[in-house]
Protein backbone atom coordinates (compact mmCIF):
# COMPACT_ATOMS: atom_id res chain seq x y z
CA UNK A 1 0.00 0.00 0.00
CA UNK A 2 1.30 3.54 -1.06
CA UNK A 3 1.65 6.15 1.83
CA UNK A 4 -1.08 7.93 0.34
CA UNK A 5 -3.51 4.91 0.61
CA UNK A 6 -2.53 3.86 3.65
CA UNK A 7 -3.61 7.56 5.55
CA UNK A 8 -6.95 7.06 3.45
CA UNK A 9 -7.61 3.79 5.28
CA UNK A 10 -6.96 5.28 8.16
CA UNK A 11 -8.83 8.22 7.82
CA UNK A 12 -11.67 6.04 6.58
CA UNK A 13 -11.51 3.51 9.98
CA UNK A 14 -11.67 6.08 12.07
CA UNK A 15 -14.82 7.98 10.25
CA UNK A 16 -16.45 4.36 10.21
CA UNK A 17 -15.94 3.79 13.81
CA UNK A 18 -17.11 7.60 14.76
CA UNK A 19 -20.54 6.91 12.57
CA UNK A 20 -20.78 3.90 14.49
CA UNK A 21 -20.28 5.50 18.12
CA UNK A 22 -22.45 8.49 17.05
CA UNK A 23 -25.18 6.63 15.67
CA UNK A 24 -25.41 4.37 19.10
CA UNK A 25 -24.86 6.78 21.72
CA UNK A 26 -24.75 10.10 20.13
CA UNK A 27 -22.30 12.70 19.26
CA UNK A 28 -21.84 14.12 23.16
CA UNK A 29 -21.58 10.64 25.15
CA UNK A 30 -18.69 10.43 22.50
CA UNK A 31 -14.82 11.34 22.88
CA UNK A 32 -11.99 11.28 20.76
CA UNK A 33 -10.63 8.54 22.85
CA UNK A 34 -12.94 6.20 22.42
CA UNK A 35 -13.20 6.71 18.25
CA UNK A 36 -9.01 6.16 18.13
CA UNK A 37 -10.11 2.93 20.21
CA UNK A 38 -12.89 1.89 18.10
CA UNK A 39 -10.95 2.60 15.28
CA UNK A 40 -7.47 1.03 16.14
CA UNK A 41 -5.60 4.06 15.19
CA UNK A 42 -4.04 6.64 17.58
CA UNK A 43 -3.77 9.93 18.76
CA UNK A 44 -1.40 11.27 16.28
CA UNK A 45 -3.11 9.71 13.80
CA UNK A 46 -6.59 11.08 14.52
CA UNK A 47 -5.29 14.37 15.36
CA UNK A 48 -3.44 14.54 11.78
CA UNK A 49 -6.98 14.12 9.99
CA UNK A 50 -9.77 15.83 12.43
CA UNK A 51 -8.97 19.14 13.85
CA UNK A 52 -11.34 18.24 16.92
CA UNK A 53 -14.69 16.49 17.68
CA UNK A 54 -16.68 18.86 15.77
CA UNK A 55 -14.62 18.39 12.56
CA UNK A 56 -14.85 14.74 12.89
CA UNK A 57 -19.08 14.93 13.47
CA UNK A 58 -18.96 17.95 10.26
CA UNK A 59 -16.66 14.82 7.99
CA UNK A 60 -19.29 11.98 8.77
CA UNK A 61 -22.25 13.92 8.17
CA UNK A 62 -19.98 15.01 4.83
CA UNK A 63 -20.08 11.18 4.35
CA UNK A 64 -23.51 10.31 4.99
CA UNK A 65 -24.59 12.92 2.36
CA UNK A 66 -22.21 11.68 -0.31
CA UNK A 67 -23.90 8.21 0.31
CA UNK A 68 -27.41 9.34 -0.02
CA UNK A 69 -26.62 10.95 -3.37
CA UNK A 70 -24.06 8.73 -5.06
CA UNK A 71 -26.48 5.77 -4.25
CA UNK A 72 -23.99 3.95 -1.69
CA UNK A 73 -25.82 4.72 1.18
CA UNK A 74 -27.76 1.37 2.88
CA UNK A 75 -30.93 3.07 2.39
CA UNK A 76 -32.25 3.54 -1.18
CA UNK A 77 -33.40 7.30 -1.83
CA UNK A 78 -33.85 6.77 -5.37
CA UNK A 79 -37.74 6.66 -5.19
CA UNK A 80 -39.35 6.08 -9.02
CA UNK A 81 -42.66 4.07 -7.45
CA UNK A 82 -44.96 4.02 -4.87
CA UNK A 83 -43.43 0.48 -4.09
CA UNK A 84 -39.92 2.44 -3.66
CA UNK A 85 -41.30 5.26 -1.63
CA UNK A 86 -42.74 2.06 0.55
CA UNK A 87 -39.65 0.50 0.69
CA UNK A 88 -37.38 3.95 1.66
CA UNK A 89 -40.01 3.96 4.59
CA UNK A 90 -39.74 -0.06 5.25
CA UNK A 91 -35.84 0.15 4.97
CA UNK A 92 -35.48 2.60 8.12
CA UNK A 93 -36.81 0.07 10.12
CA UNK A 94 -34.91 -2.78 8.43
CA UNK A 95 -31.69 -0.69 9.87
CA UNK A 96 -33.07 -0.32 13.79
CA UNK A 97 -34.12 -4.07 13.27
CA UNK A 98 -30.31 -4.79 12.83
CA UNK A 99 -30.10 -3.18 15.94
CA UNK A 100 -32.45 -4.70 18.11
CA UNK A 101 -34.60 -1.32 18.34
CA UNK A 102 -31.69 0.21 20.24
CA UNK A 103 -30.63 2.82 18.00
CA UNK A 104 -32.67 6.02 16.40
CA UNK A 105 -32.13 7.55 12.65
CA UNK A 106 -28.09 8.30 12.52
CA UNK A 107 -29.23 11.85 11.78
CA UNK A 108 -32.12 12.05 13.89
CA UNK A 109 -30.11 11.26 17.17
CA UNK A 110 -27.77 13.90 16.71
CA UNK A 111 -30.14 16.01 15.38
CA UNK A 112 -31.76 16.42 18.95
CA UNK A 113 -28.64 17.22 20.53
CA UNK A 114 -27.65 19.83 18.21
CA UNK A 115 -27.81 23.12 20.39
CA UNK A 116 -27.68 26.82 19.59
CA UNK A 117 -23.68 25.81 19.71
CA UNK A 118 -23.88 23.13 17.20
CA UNK A 119 -24.28 26.06 14.32
CA UNK A 120 -21.85 23.69 11.62
CA UNK A 121 -23.23 20.34 12.80
CA UNK A 122 -27.31 21.77 12.48
CA UNK A 123 -26.21 23.17 8.84
CA UNK A 124 -25.05 20.06 8.17
CA UNK A 125 -28.02 18.36 9.19
CA UNK A 126 -30.37 20.35 8.07
CA UNK A 127 -28.66 19.98 4.25
CA UNK A 128 -28.89 16.04 5.01
CA UNK A 129 -32.80 16.31 5.57
CA UNK A 130 -33.15 18.47 2.73
CA UNK A 131 -31.82 16.26 -0.10
CA UNK A 132 -33.94 13.36 1.46
CA UNK A 133 -37.19 15.64 1.31
CA UNK A 134 -36.22 16.69 -2.48
CA UNK A 135 -35.29 13.14 -3.59
CA UNK A 136 -39.39 12.45 -2.29
CA UNK A 137 -40.93 15.47 -3.33
CA UNK A 138 -39.78 14.47 -7.06
CA UNK A 139 -41.80 11.36 -7.10
CA UNK A 140 -44.70 13.33 -5.88
CA UNK A 141 -44.29 16.37 -8.45
CA UNK A 142 -44.00 14.18 -11.16
CA UNK A 143 -46.98 11.80 -10.05
CA UNK A 144 -48.76 15.10 -9.78
CA UNK A 145 -47.39 16.37 -13.55
CA UNK A 146 -49.17 12.90 -14.75
CA UNK A 147 -52.38 13.71 -13.03
CA UNK A 148 -51.78 10.66 -10.42
CA UNK A 149 -52.39 12.83 -7.26
CA UNK A 150 -55.33 15.35 -6.58
CA UNK A 151 -54.42 18.50 -7.86
CA UNK A 152 -54.44 19.97 -3.80
CA UNK A 153 -51.41 17.70 -2.74
CA UNK A 154 -48.37 20.02 -2.20
CA UNK A 155 -45.77 17.86 -3.10
CA UNK A 156 -42.77 19.38 -0.74
CA UNK A 157 -45.10 19.73 2.06
CA UNK A 158 -46.37 15.46 1.76
CA UNK A 159 -42.13 14.92 1.02
CA UNK A 160 -41.50 16.64 4.75
CA UNK A 161 -44.40 14.65 5.80
CA UNK A 162 -42.57 11.46 5.29
CA UNK A 163 -38.91 12.65 6.20
CA UNK A 164 -41.12 13.87 9.78
CA UNK A 165 -42.88 10.63 9.85
CA UNK A 166 -39.97 8.17 9.64
CA UNK A 167 -38.37 10.72 12.32
CA UNK A 168 -41.14 10.29 14.84
CA UNK A 169 -41.64 6.38 14.67
CA UNK A 170 -38.10 5.65 14.86
CA UNK A 171 -37.50 7.65 17.78
CA UNK A 172 -40.62 5.79 19.52
CA UNK A 173 -39.48 2.54 17.95
CA UNK A 174 -36.13 2.65 19.91
CA UNK A 175 -37.52 4.25 23.27
CA UNK A 176 -40.21 1.18 23.47
CA UNK A 177 -38.12 -1.46 21.69
CA UNK A 178 -41.09 -1.61 19.63
CA UNK A 179 -40.71 -2.33 16.06
CA UNK A 180 -45.07 -2.86 15.36
CA UNK A 181 -45.11 0.55 15.99
CA UNK A 182 -43.39 1.80 13.30
CA UNK A 183 -45.06 -0.68 11.08
CA UNK A 184 -48.43 0.24 11.80
CA UNK A 185 -47.17 4.31 11.87
CA UNK A 186 -45.52 3.76 7.85
CA UNK A 187 -48.55 2.04 6.97
CA UNK A 188 -51.06 4.53 8.31
CA UNK A 189 -48.75 7.17 6.23
CA UNK A 190 -48.84 5.25 3.21
CA UNK A 191 -52.64 5.15 3.26
CA UNK A 192 -52.61 9.19 3.69
CA UNK A 193 -50.32 9.28 0.69
CA UNK A 194 -52.13 6.98 -1.33
CA UNK A 195 -55.27 9.04 -0.75
CA UNK A 196 -53.37 11.91 -2.92
CA UNK A 197 -53.42 8.82 -5.70
CA UNK A 198 -56.68 7.23 -5.29
CA UNK A 199 -58.52 10.84 -5.88
CA UNK A 200 -56.39 11.84 -8.77
CA UNK A 201 -57.81 12.78 -12.01
CA UNK A 202 -55.70 10.15 -14.27
CA UNK A 203 -57.40 7.41 -11.08
CA UNK A 204 -60.66 8.67 -12.08
CA UNK A 205 -60.14 8.31 -15.68
CA UNK A 206 -58.89 4.85 -15.18
CA UNK A 207 -61.84 3.87 -12.84
CA UNK A 208 -64.38 5.15 -15.79
CA UNK A 209 -62.43 3.03 -18.55
CA UNK A 210 -62.16 -0.28 -15.93
CA UNK A 211 -66.35 -0.40 -16.20
CA UNK A 212 -66.88 -1.25 -19.87
CA UNK A 213 -63.94 -3.70 -20.00
CA UNK A 214 -64.73 -5.33 -16.75
CA UNK A 215 -68.68 -5.54 -17.69
CA UNK A 216 -67.69 -6.99 -21.79
CA UNK A 217 -65.10 -9.97 -19.96
CA UNK A 218 -68.17 -11.05 -18.29
CA UNK A 219 -70.18 -11.85 -21.65
CA UNK B 1 -40.69 28.68 56.12
CA UNK B 2 -40.07 25.49 58.03
CA UNK B 3 -37.39 23.47 57.40
CA UNK B 4 -39.33 20.77 55.29
CA UNK B 5 -40.84 23.48 53.15
CA UNK B 6 -37.39 25.19 52.80
CA UNK B 7 -36.18 21.40 51.59
CA UNK B 8 -38.95 20.92 49.06
CA UNK B 9 -38.22 24.57 47.41
CA UNK B 10 -34.35 23.06 47.09
CA UNK B 11 -35.99 20.16 45.75
CA UNK B 12 -37.84 21.69 43.23
CA UNK B 13 -35.56 24.48 42.55
CA UNK B 14 -32.96 21.38 41.26
CA UNK B 15 -35.50 19.51 39.25
CA UNK B 16 -36.87 22.59 37.38
CA UNK B 17 -32.99 23.78 36.39
CA UNK B 18 -32.20 20.04 35.48
CA UNK B 19 -35.37 19.73 33.28
CA UNK B 20 -34.93 23.18 31.63
CA UNK B 21 -30.78 21.90 30.86
CA UNK B 22 -32.19 18.61 29.87
CA UNK B 23 -34.79 20.25 27.46
CA UNK B 24 -32.10 22.96 26.09
CA UNK B 25 -28.91 20.74 25.55
CA UNK B 26 -29.85 17.03 26.80
CA UNK B 27 -28.67 14.80 29.37
CA UNK B 28 -25.24 13.83 28.48
CA UNK B 29 -24.21 17.09 28.00
CA UNK B 30 -25.63 18.29 31.13
CA UNK B 31 -23.20 17.96 34.39
CA UNK B 32 -24.66 17.93 38.16
CA UNK B 33 -22.18 21.31 38.60
CA UNK B 34 -24.33 22.84 35.76
CA UNK B 35 -27.55 21.92 37.56
CA UNK B 36 -26.20 23.12 40.94
CA UNK B 37 -25.09 26.75 39.39
CA UNK B 38 -28.27 27.03 37.54
CA UNK B 39 -30.63 26.03 40.22
CA UNK B 40 -28.35 28.43 42.78
CA UNK B 41 -28.23 25.53 45.33
CA UNK B 42 -24.96 23.58 47.04
CA UNK B 43 -23.74 20.48 46.29
CA UNK B 44 -24.29 19.32 49.17
CA UNK B 45 -27.90 19.77 48.81
CA UNK B 46 -28.14 18.33 45.38
CA UNK B 47 -26.65 15.05 46.99
CA UNK B 48 -28.79 15.07 50.08
CA UNK B 49 -31.59 14.93 47.36
CA UNK B 50 -30.19 13.17 44.51
CA UNK B 51 -27.92 10.46 44.44
CA UNK B 52 -26.45 10.85 40.94
CA UNK B 53 -27.75 12.26 37.92
CA UNK B 54 -29.39 9.55 36.29
CA UNK B 55 -31.31 9.45 39.79
CA UNK B 56 -32.23 13.09 39.08
CA UNK B 57 -33.26 12.56 35.23
CA UNK B 58 -35.39 9.69 36.67
CA UNK B 59 -37.25 12.06 39.04
CA UNK B 60 -37.85 15.12 35.98
CA UNK B 61 -38.99 12.19 33.97
CA UNK B 62 -41.83 11.42 36.95
CA UNK B 63 -42.40 15.01 37.27
CA UNK B 64 -43.23 15.62 33.25
CA UNK B 65 -45.31 12.28 33.76
CA UNK B 66 -47.70 13.67 37.09
CA UNK B 67 -47.70 16.86 35.24
CA UNK B 68 -49.60 15.52 32.57
CA UNK B 69 -51.80 13.55 34.19
CA UNK B 70 -52.91 15.84 36.68
CA UNK B 71 -53.13 18.46 33.75
CA UNK B 72 -50.77 20.95 35.22
CA UNK B 73 -48.35 20.85 31.79
CA UNK B 74 -48.00 23.95 29.75
CA UNK B 75 -49.68 21.24 27.01
CA UNK B 76 -53.23 20.00 27.35
CA UNK B 77 -53.43 16.21 26.91
CA UNK B 78 -57.13 16.38 27.44
CA UNK B 79 -58.93 15.40 24.11
CA UNK B 80 -62.22 15.27 23.89
CA UNK B 81 -63.08 16.64 20.24
CA UNK B 82 -60.93 17.52 16.98
CA UNK B 83 -60.77 21.35 18.14
CA UNK B 84 -58.79 19.46 21.15
CA UNK B 85 -56.28 16.97 19.26
CA UNK B 86 -55.81 20.25 16.67
CA UNK B 87 -54.87 22.23 19.81
CA UNK B 88 -52.53 19.43 21.27
CA UNK B 89 -50.05 19.42 17.93
CA UNK B 90 -50.16 23.22 17.93
CA UNK B 91 -49.26 23.54 21.48
CA UNK B 92 -46.08 21.58 20.72
CA UNK B 93 -45.21 24.01 18.34
CA UNK B 94 -45.80 26.64 20.65
CA UNK B 95 -44.02 25.65 22.67
CA UNK B 96 -41.02 25.37 20.15
CA UNK B 97 -41.50 29.02 19.10
CA UNK B 98 -41.27 29.96 22.91
CA UNK B 99 -37.50 28.90 22.46
CA UNK B 100 -37.36 30.40 19.07
CA UNK B 101 -37.01 26.71 17.22
CA UNK B 102 -33.77 26.18 18.85
CA UNK B 103 -35.54 22.66 21.30
CA UNK B 104 -37.69 20.15 20.65
CA UNK B 105 -39.36 17.91 22.60
CA UNK B 106 -38.58 17.60 26.07
CA UNK B 107 -39.39 13.20 25.80
CA UNK B 108 -37.97 13.40 22.45
CA UNK B 109 -34.38 15.05 23.66
CA UNK B 110 -33.78 12.67 25.80
CA UNK B 111 -35.29 9.72 23.97
CA UNK B 112 -32.98 9.65 21.43
CA UNK B 113 -29.67 9.53 23.74
CA UNK B 114 -30.67 6.65 25.72
CA UNK B 115 -28.34 3.83 25.07
CA UNK B 116 -28.72 0.26 26.10
CA UNK B 117 -27.51 1.67 28.98
CA UNK B 118 -30.34 3.65 30.58
CA UNK B 119 -32.60 1.20 31.35
CA UNK B 120 -34.45 3.07 34.08
CA UNK B 121 -34.51 6.15 31.56
CA UNK B 122 -36.22 4.08 28.60
CA UNK B 123 -38.90 2.65 30.90
CA UNK B 124 -39.79 6.13 32.01
CA UNK B 125 -39.99 7.73 28.58
CA UNK B 126 -42.01 4.69 27.28
CA UNK B 127 -43.86 5.32 30.14
CA UNK B 128 -44.69 8.91 29.56
CA UNK B 129 -45.50 8.00 25.44
CA UNK B 130 -47.61 5.57 26.42
CA UNK B 131 -49.59 7.61 28.85
CA UNK B 132 -50.12 10.55 26.43
CA UNK B 133 -50.49 8.00 23.46
CA UNK B 134 -53.70 6.56 25.74
CA UNK B 135 -54.91 9.63 26.39
CA UNK B 136 -55.09 10.69 22.24
CA UNK B 137 -56.66 7.04 21.69
CA UNK B 138 -59.05 7.24 24.39
CA UNK B 139 -60.38 10.31 21.92
CA UNK B 140 -60.76 7.91 19.07
CA UNK B 141 -62.20 5.14 21.21
CA UNK B 142 -65.11 7.35 21.86
CA UNK B 143 -65.56 8.77 18.01
CA UNK B 144 -65.57 5.50 17.16
CA UNK B 145 -68.01 3.83 19.38
CA UNK B 146 -70.65 6.98 18.60
CA UNK B 147 -70.23 5.63 14.72
CA UNK B 148 -68.26 9.23 14.08
CA UNK B 149 -65.03 6.76 12.56
CA UNK B 150 -65.10 4.60 9.52
CA UNK B 151 -65.08 1.06 11.25
CA UNK B 152 -61.23 0.80 9.88
CA UNK B 153 -59.80 2.91 11.98
CA UNK B 154 -57.16 1.22 14.33
CA UNK B 155 -57.19 3.75 17.61
CA UNK B 156 -54.26 2.66 19.19
CA UNK B 157 -52.49 2.49 15.73
CA UNK B 158 -53.68 6.71 15.30
CA UNK B 159 -52.80 8.17 18.43
CA UNK B 160 -49.31 6.45 17.96
CA UNK B 161 -49.25 7.85 14.40
CA UNK B 162 -49.99 11.36 16.01
CA UNK B 163 -47.15 11.04 19.18
CA UNK B 164 -44.81 10.13 16.17
CA UNK B 165 -45.96 12.55 13.79
CA UNK B 166 -44.85 15.37 16.62
CA UNK B 167 -41.96 13.84 17.60
CA UNK B 168 -40.76 13.80 14.12
CA UNK B 169 -42.13 17.47 13.34
CA UNK B 170 -40.60 19.08 16.54
CA UNK B 171 -37.20 17.41 15.45
CA UNK B 172 -36.86 18.50 12.43
CA UNK B 173 -38.61 21.48 12.67
CA UNK B 174 -35.47 22.35 15.75
CA UNK B 175 -33.06 20.85 12.96
CA UNK B 176 -34.32 23.51 10.31
CA UNK B 177 -35.62 26.06 12.78
CA UNK B 178 -38.57 25.92 10.97
CA UNK B 179 -41.88 26.33 12.29
CA UNK B 180 -43.92 26.65 8.92
CA UNK B 181 -42.44 23.06 8.37
CA UNK B 182 -44.13 22.13 11.67
CA UNK B 183 -47.83 23.77 10.92
CA UNK B 184 -48.34 22.09 7.56
CA UNK B 185 -47.01 18.26 8.94
CA UNK B 186 -50.04 18.94 11.83
CA UNK B 187 -52.33 19.76 8.71
CA UNK B 188 -51.09 16.88 6.90
CA UNK B 189 -52.00 14.67 9.53
CA UNK B 190 -54.57 16.25 11.01
CA UNK B 191 -56.36 15.70 6.96
CA UNK B 192 -55.83 12.09 7.63
CA UNK B 193 -57.30 11.92 10.66
CA UNK B 194 -60.29 13.52 9.40
CA UNK B 195 -60.29 11.62 6.24
CA UNK B 196 -61.61 8.63 9.01
CA UNK B 197 -64.35 10.70 10.35
CA UNK B 198 -65.57 11.98 6.90
CA UNK B 199 -66.18 8.36 5.91
CA UNK B 200 -67.41 7.28 8.91
CA UNK B 201 -71.45 6.07 9.31
CA UNK B 202 -73.14 8.64 11.50
CA UNK B 203 -70.91 11.45 8.50
CA UNK B 204 -72.95 9.38 5.76
CA UNK B 205 -76.41 9.73 7.90
CA UNK B 206 -75.53 13.20 8.70
CA UNK B 207 -75.04 13.95 4.89
CA UNK B 208 -78.03 12.16 3.85
CA UNK B 209 -80.08 14.26 6.40
CA UNK B 210 -78.69 17.70 5.60
CA UNK B 211 -80.05 17.96 1.59
CA UNK B 212 -83.51 18.60 2.32
CA UNK B 213 -82.74 21.21 5.43
CA UNK B 214 -80.93 22.88 2.47
CA UNK B 215 -83.27 23.04 0.16
CA UNK B 216 -86.28 23.91 2.73
CA UNK B 217 -84.42 27.02 3.72
CA UNK B 218 -83.55 27.60 -0.17
CA UNK B 219 -87.55 27.85 -0.54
Amino acid sequence: MTRTARGNRTRQDILGAAADLFHKQGVVATSPDQVIEASGTGKGQFYHYFKNKEGLVHEVLRGHLEAIRDGSSPISYEIASWDDLERWFVAHLGLQKRFDMTRGCPFGTIGNEVTERDELIRQDLSLIFEVVKSKIAKFFVKEKANGRLTPDAREDELADFCVAMIQGAMLLGKVKRDSQLVETTVRETMRHLRDYARGAPRAAVQRRRRIPTRSRSRR
